[in-house]
């Protein structure tokens, strides 16, 4: 398993088939192209100036819209992750 | 349905059509073209370094001037989104 | 009426022949080529790392000097308007 | 009058003949180019993270030595007067 | 034996045959070519701006995906360590 | 006499002859070229986010090294000065 | 004898054939060419937002790594000093 560090969250990233899920077709604007995907693990958080840990707000299970040029690809057990910050997320699909 | 993460706010674009509502016409200064939208979400806020949400002070139904060249357009249901930070957002339209 | 967000405040620029007002005359240095203009509407201000919000020091009504390739041109009801930062005010003409 | 804004001061250039007032000469380093002006109005001060008020150091009436590229020329009843910046002041000349 | 000062991590870097350890394989996003590694020393953490320490949220021990062109190459008695920076450290592998 | 402001320090620049006071030879790395002078003036400080004031940890008659390309030449009664922030101070040499 | 001010740090640079000690052999990654050398003399430290200052984690007669590119060169009575940030020292070398 992999336990992200800070603000990382992981995602399993959703194929191009799947990507109209909820209806939802993504258009990219200038150099951003995002997409959706599942998180799979939170990390605990960014530290603050004055010592306190802000949790990411996403949630293990949650379907979000992330900026696709962002993050890092890691690959386990036959399965894609994609390691990005929560700042990279833009919205959860609901 | 899209929740958008942080300072972030989903604003529904209006059609060059209807870019006049109000009696305003939006000429561009360099290279900012702003444009007229009504919010339909608002994130949470962004968090400062004391811990502290800022909610973001547009509502959802306002109509807003925002900056042409910021966001992330997003397709869902048949209409167009656009996806900006609260900064990007210039004035409410009463 | 435009509403401005944050630390943004809402000019009328005075024209070419009213720049003259109160026997100043502005001269630019390097890029800089400040104008004149009344103040017509002034955000909430900006928000401190305490939470704290800073009010604009400039009210309605003040004839302010900016600088003239800061801001977004807006036009309404057959006025044309400019949407500056607070920090692109340069000084208050009394 | 002008009342210049945040940390701005508005200093009275002196001329080319006078730069020598009180035996000193200036010579440039680099591309600065230091000059002495009088302080003919101060801002209140910037504002701290804290909310805090900064008053500028310099009062009107001194004789100041400031970088020469800096600042915005402004003409008014017949004066040339430079607004800058608070931190573009380098030493005061008693 | 080396201490790290600061926020820094040594890893002891995994050959190129033990990097499928776990069924991992670890393609790379653009720049970013991610490598597994055991953590051998770790710092006393960063200071914020409030003075206290935030202790590194890795242990000595542990294994972590980390990106790879971080961090300064240092050989101590036959082996290769790695001194990277935490923030350099993308997940814990379990 | 010259006031610096903030975290500047004035500066008696040593001549080439004295530059091995002490028995010091200086060398340059890369674009740097320190070189020794004498203080001549403290600024009040340089004001902290919290309001705070820090008072320049050198003193009127110590004598320094400092980056050669930071700074502002000034001339007052026949000797040359420099303007420095206390940053580019590297040393005292007792 | 030289007092270094804030994080600055004065090295005792370690010559070639002693850069084995303790059986290290440094390789350098990049840019950076990490070296071995003993703290000669401290400052106080750097200053933090809250005016406390941060006493740095090295002490006189450590050996450290640090990075080669950093720093300014300082001859002294015969011996070649060079003077760091703390945030240029590696690791300290036990």
């Amino acid at each position: 398993m992999l336990k992200p560090l800070g603000d990382r969250v992981i995602l399993e990233v959703q194929k191009e088939e799947e990507q109209k899920v909820g209806g939802i077709i993504l258009a990219s604007n200038a150099k951003e192209k995002p997409q959706t995907a599942e998180v799979v693990a939170v990390g605990d958080g960014r530290v603050l100036d004055n010592g306190q840990k802000v949790t990411p707000s996403v949630k293990k299970g949650e379907v979000v819209l992330f900026d696709k040029y962002s993050g890092t690809e890691v690959k386990y057990e036959e399965k894609t992750y994609l390691v990005v910050h929560e700042k990279d997320i833009v919205a959860i699909v609901d």
